[in-house]
């Protein structure tokens, strides 16, 4: 049996890659840029007025001058205006500075009667209020590198450098099998004996919220069903996601047939709680991530592990943060805890409250926490405001 | 001009609401309940083996017994089997408890010769390895209340349970519509004085990062074409986003416009930077957030005033967190400051790094930033470990 950090190493030594795409930039929101993005002009790409007023000379206000004639309005959106001698021109936000100005009063600065702006204080400062040209970005440089992950404010970027269609790594395909005798669909009202599926719905959820429309299907306890759909499946889909029938149970298939199947098995077993008999496994074209059935095993392996997985393929990097222990946890299994936990912040402090719950089939516990804490497997007692990693849901 | 608790208030204040639907569980992820939900079983529905082994009686093995013929197997799924005196069955995972066994032993804890289970171990305790019914909630109990954020484990409890189509909040329309003569379509090269739409996109790709598709519109700087345009979207549309001409330009019609189209203003101008020209208003059916046009004053108001003012919408909390100054930040205007910042957890510390940038029109260095830290305007100089609320991108 494994550890978690030997486990986790196997799982991001396997980093296919599902190739790139183009999609529209509306829809690119949470994708990885498989380009580097280029200024492909200066920002600002002209002086631009910051405030609405007036552009002057700054010499004609060095030599005495407190009034000047508007000669014209200069607004956004317009060819660039030329300012005549000891003139001004108004000029709106956003609006390129006037040729033969230099500086730039706000109106709250100004009094303005008869057409002629007179200044109402007698401080300026030479090229103030403008936005000067190239002052964030040159032309020619890279504004967005590859392997970014493109948020609200990356896709105002592209918009304004002309991207329409950037380039993004492909998100795989995930197609997620429940197995289970016990399990019915959830329009259907369960025989004393049985129980509705809830897992795949989970993990479905889990995997909208990154991005992935998975495929989904249900596998009986019988070996030759099971083995047909998944050699049929292993062939059609990038990821493989199993929830039970992993175990020792007698009607647990799924680490024999995978391998008669050509899996190759990385591991099975991982010395922790919940999840101790998760299984993993590749093809050339496949991953496999065959998580233990009961719902807080499935939950917890698929963000301890899967999330951070596809975050590697995708060019991110899985982080993980560390939170401290409101109390102490006594847990003394030579195994990693991953304790439920509720965050909050205070005074700065990242903090981390025990849920516990009672036990890997309680899955209306998750639904009081929002993350894992990883208490590793030396730790018999951990100490009120100790830190351990944190894994969100 | 109004301080930005103040804003924050009047804006808070306005909650309308956009009724309940009912939705496909497996698109219901990041939406509020709007129901309870209630048991209806108990959790679990039944006692239920929590290991794959063997279901005996205890008082069997109390009264000295240590191997026990197996009568047959209770697979999960199957129904309730009964167990024969001073006999076992082999149970799995999932399956429920056979009549007459009080007592599971792992498969672990067992030798199986000739169709009899020998135990391997002296030490079992009545009650082991089964998950009792009702142990995680009662039936009847309420499992999720209304106002519930519905993540991937809210809905496996709602599959559990049998909820195919919750009923919740319903989601605002939203109308973005950016203003400027000075912008051109992303599609478009821009002559010298021009500039690519970004705010929009911004925007668009915020809203739908919480669930929103966002209808756009642009608006020429046209009193005319401003009037008879907002007039009928006013009318069509839950909120108007607007983005630019709410300051003092010669063009900035708006403020003006929208008064006489009836909305009711409710503020216009915030002692803030950046964004200090927003102007907030409402009429009977609809909420008005006209925003400064410059890309990170647009963005910050987006993210203090809008995304709180849905969350509160949605009958959700509404929350800030508050982070760590890592450097002195000096800023003497009498305004409160949006400071761009990169956060990083640090021994369990929430870290804010200052990424100031280049001013409210340096939308590239927003990339470089993930959280804007509200620095007090009462606060010319934030010294460094100090602390301030923290708004996420």
């Amino acid at each position: 049996m494994i550890t978690v950090q030997e486990a986790e190493t196997l799982i991001l030594s396997h980093r296919p890659s599902s190739g790139t795409e183009l999609v529209e930039l509306d829809q690119s929101n949470g994708r990885t840029l498989a380009q580097s993005v280029i200024a492909d002009r200066d920002f600002p790409p002209f002086n631009r007025v910051a405030m609405d007023g007036i552009a002057i000379e700054f010499k004609d206000f060095n030599n005495g001058q407190r009034s000047f004639p508007i000669g014209g309005i200069q607004a956004a959106g317009s060819p660039q205006l030329s300012n005549n001698p000891e003139q001004c021109l108004e000029v709106m936000t956003g609006a390129c500075l006037p040729e033969n100005t230099d500086t730039v009063i706000r109106y709250e600065d100004l009094s303005i009667e008869n057409n002629v702006a007179s200044l109402l204080i007698e401080k300026i400062k030479p090229g103030q209020n403008i936005h000067k040209q190239a002052t964030d970005r040159k032309k020619g440089e890279v504004i967005l590198t590859n392997d970014t992950l493109i948020r609200p404010a990356e896709i105002g970027i592209l918009a304004t450098v002309g991207i329409t269609r950037p380039e993004v790594y492909k998100l795989p395909s995930v197609t997620v099998i429940s197995t289970g005798d016990e399990l019915v669909d959830i329009e259907q009202t369960p025989l004393p004996h049985q129980i509705r599926k809830s897992n795949v719905h989970t993990l479905v959820a889990l995997l909208k919220s990154l991005g992935i429309e998975a495929t989904t299907l249900h596998l009986t306890d019988s070996k030759t069903e099971i083995r047909t759909t998944l050699e049929t499946v292993l062939n059609n889909t990038d990821v493989l996601m199993l929830s039970g029938a992993v175990s020792k149970g007698k009607f647990d298939f799924l680490p024999e047939i995978l391998e008669e199947l050509g899996v190759v098995k990385h591991f099975h077993k991982v010395q922790q709680r919940p999840g101790k008999p998760f299984w993993f496994g590749t093809t050339s074209s496949c991953t496999v991530f065959a998580f233990p059935g009961n719902p807080v095993s499935t939950y917890c392996c698929a963000i301890r592990y899967f999330k951070p997985w596809l975050e590697n393929c995708l060019h991110l990097n899985p982080t993980s943060d560390s939170a401290r222990l409101t109390e102490e946890v006594k847990f003394d299994k030579p195994l990693t805890y991953f304790l439920q936990v509720k965050t909050s912040i205070e005074n700065g402090q990242l903090l981390a409250q025990p849920v516990p719950g009672k036990g890997s089939g309680d899955l209306a516990n998750l639904t009081r926490a929002n993350a894992f804490l990883e208490i590793d497997k030396e730790t018999n007692l951990a100490k009120k405001d100790s830190l351990h990693r944190l894994w969100w849901f």
